[in-house]
């Protein structure tokens, strides 16, 4: 269920409505009138929400233990993995997920700005909490003891902050839970919306993003890096990340504890970063993948696999450091070699 | 001519005046009193405005067709495309036609602060349009209904938003026609100026950015990206286009519809993006280039070169798929044959 | 000395206390009563004030020739440059200074919020500034003859801009001192903190960033590019240089006159560009490295070497631009001629 400081959910529906707006088969009839509250991910989904499953691999088992009362699958996919789950079939879960997710959250967006103060009356200020000219906090956000405001920040309605924040003068954090001692600099975009569509007949289908950033302890941010919040699931940066700036952290990303991610390095959306990993600026690494602890990537690399624990990779594609410094090498005396050829 | 919702011209000159200005011969002496209004795009001037050609190719067509009363011509370039045209021939054309674009606009600026209150009274919004605290709106702009202005975010002056938009907090819309449901994240940078500059012995001479950024319906635009507006054409994104975080257009840029742009992506000044095409994380695409409709790019690519519509390219310098596979397999085959070598 | 306008420093500390704090042993006890007002680089400190170094063969000449009262050090450096010096010996300098840095500098913050108005009635503004709705400008601010502050800027305590300055809406600029005639573009982020850490036993341990962003006349700073203060030393950009958008500049590097520098650049801590270079979008430049004047870098080639004055390099890692296209050409002939084979 998604977080209800952040999202409203609309009225429940019968499995019969979501399949007609999921344009979906519904395997079992019989339960066509069971009633669905709400969308959540595979793993968190309880008996009264529906999920989806695209047949990815890495997806496969927390479908197979999922305990949600409604899955939008694949035709290939027939046979439910309890008794308990009810299959709508379509040609392509993911638009079929993002319309009956748009059923339960038809706005997409922010609740009204029913806020007119800078400051609503609805947020609570910690003890020597200081704010700055400008800056805009709204309605049940929570500011921990000692924290400071800067100049024009915006603080998203809910939002909580632990004690002692920094944050900087035109950041905005929204969407978002974060620890004590976490520093986020001027400009740095915290819970945007994921980068999430699926393909319709009427051209890109917006997938409601409904999770949350989850800050951890002594996290620091630098200006104008940006951090989407999760789609369903949450992005999480763990306790102590160093994260500098300019950088892109897309949906459902997890950062585990001590890692350093260098500027501009942008990281695609579900990936597992292990903790006191360091990515090196400009480096890419794509979606999907996970990253082990202690893993260091030059910068510049662009990563296309996963990466065991304690691996140094380099280069784009990014392989193995001592084959990265060989291929460097070799292009190297091979353009030598053509010119001793001439 | 320059839009006036969003610049000022001075008054008109005479032809003896400019090529004063830009130190530049005129080809037609009798021609030297007929007054010049504004400065214009070869392929929009018409007969009492100035353009330049520098001899690209790319824009020769544009100059033999154009209807402009004269043009800042290279030396080499002494026949005029027409006997309305009169040519003012000097070393460089654009660092001619930059000093005279700044006699007709000389401040360069957005107009004066005149604006006093955050929401200007000469600003038009629609029914049923909110506007969060500290958000900026100026004179002339009109804001669709139902639209909704984020906390802090600035819309300057002329700006108009259709129905249904949606503008984050913080992000500034500048010089910009936007369509209807458009989506702009929190900390984007729309209708900035371009980088255009001209190289002059005291240095470089700001090219003045006289266009706009054209939004169509349906576009969403990622958090903290930004898009320069145009030099004197338009920076145009089509219909249905989503853009990612931290991405970067050029000025002149024109994106075709449903086309996808994934984060920290750069595109240069002045390329043409087709429809349906999708670009991957931090690719690069170089200016004056030309991507056909649904040509698709790896993520990290360079691209220096036209593509024709349908291809994938990848690597960098960006080359078809294939080749760039083949390009990988290659070096990891060397790689390995050099170790077996030893 | 930290500049005063932007830190406090704490009260002096006897060399004993600052052993102490750093868990250094003092090579001269006789000394240990001595009183340090102040951390400062090696090149600035003078006998009342302490640095560290390294090491690192960049630095042994400012060492050498540093005329600090104190300097922390690496035990394998036992004798001080002069008599007057006295060292400190630990195992990690870098982390040693820190900790000493944080007991002069404990808040590491902007002085508390004191600020309550938007425009600080403290701040100077010459004749002809405008302000624009929502900007906020610090206390001890300096704002130069017709300068424009744009909506919902940010412009901190004491920071000084010159004669004619463009901030434009939404920028911020803090911890800087500006010539006459800079455009900075919205939301840009000038003075953030730079990105400097040390690893000590319970983790990362932020340095306190105590320089400044040092902005020559006439330079134009492209929307959301970040530009880091320096951490002792100032980050300084050259008159006239031309920064694009979404450009990262790390603390303490430095720009020569009149370079250019395109979009989503990264250049890295320390590092010193020279004038007239020309820097192609999305490269990448290590830090501590030097580069001549005139040098011109492609696009997203990755510097990891110094570059001699009015050298072309190209390709990741950079070499100099005829080796590149080489290794280009060979990778195209190589995988042409492995299709041949089969």
């Amino acid at each position: 269920m998604a977080d209800p400081r952040f999202y409203s959910v609309a009225e429940p529906r019968s499995l019969r409505d979501l399949a007609a707006i999921a344009g979906a088969a519904i395997a079992d009839e019989a339960a066509a009138g069971r009633l669905i509250r709400d969308v959540a991910p595979l793993q968190d989904a309880g008996p009264d929400e529906i999920s989806f499953f695209d047949g990815k691999k890495a997806y496969r088992d927390a479908y197979l233990g999922s305990r949600a009362g409604a899955c939008v699958v694949d035709a290939s996919d027939r046979e439910p993995p309890s008794s308990d789950m009810v299959l709508l079939a379509v040609d392509d879960p993911h638009l079929g997920y993002a319309r009956i997710a748009r059923a339960f959250y038809p706005s997409l967006d922010d609740s009204p700005a029913v806020q007119t103060e800078a400051v609503d009356p609805g947020a609570r200020l910690g003890p020597g909490v200081e704010v700055a000219p400008g800056a805009v906090i709204g309605p049940g956000a929570e500011i921990g003891a000692g924290s400071r405001i800067g100049a024009n920040a915006v603080i998203g309605p809910g939002v909580c902050i632990g004690d002692g924040g920094r944050i900087g003068p035109l950041a905005s954090v929204r969407y978002c839970l974060a620890g004590d001692g976490v520093r986020i600099a001027a400009g740095a975009r915290i819970g945007e919306d994921g980068f999430g569509f699926a393909l319709g007949p009427e051209g890109h289908v917006k997938v409601p993003q409904l999770g949350r950033v989850i800050i951890g302890n002594g996290v620091e941010i630098g200006a104008n890096t940006t951090i989407d919040r999760g789609s369903g699931p949450d992005t999480v940066i763990g306790d102590g990340v160093i994260i500098d700036n300019l950088v892109q952290i897309a949906h459902n990303v997890r950062v585990g504890r001590n890692s350093i991610i260098v500027a501009q390095v942008g990281i695609s959306g579900s990936t597992t970063i292990g903790d006191n990993v360091v990515i090196g600026g400009q480096a890419g690494i794509a979606g999907h993948l996970v990253l082990g602890d202690g893993v260091r990537i030059a910068a510049q690399s662009g990563v296309m696999t996963d990466i065991p624990a304690g691996a140094t990779f380099g280069g784009s594609p990014a392989v193995p450091q001592k084959d990265w410094f060989r291929q460097i090498a070799m292009l190297r005396r091979l353009t030598k070699k053509n010119l001793d050829d001439r």
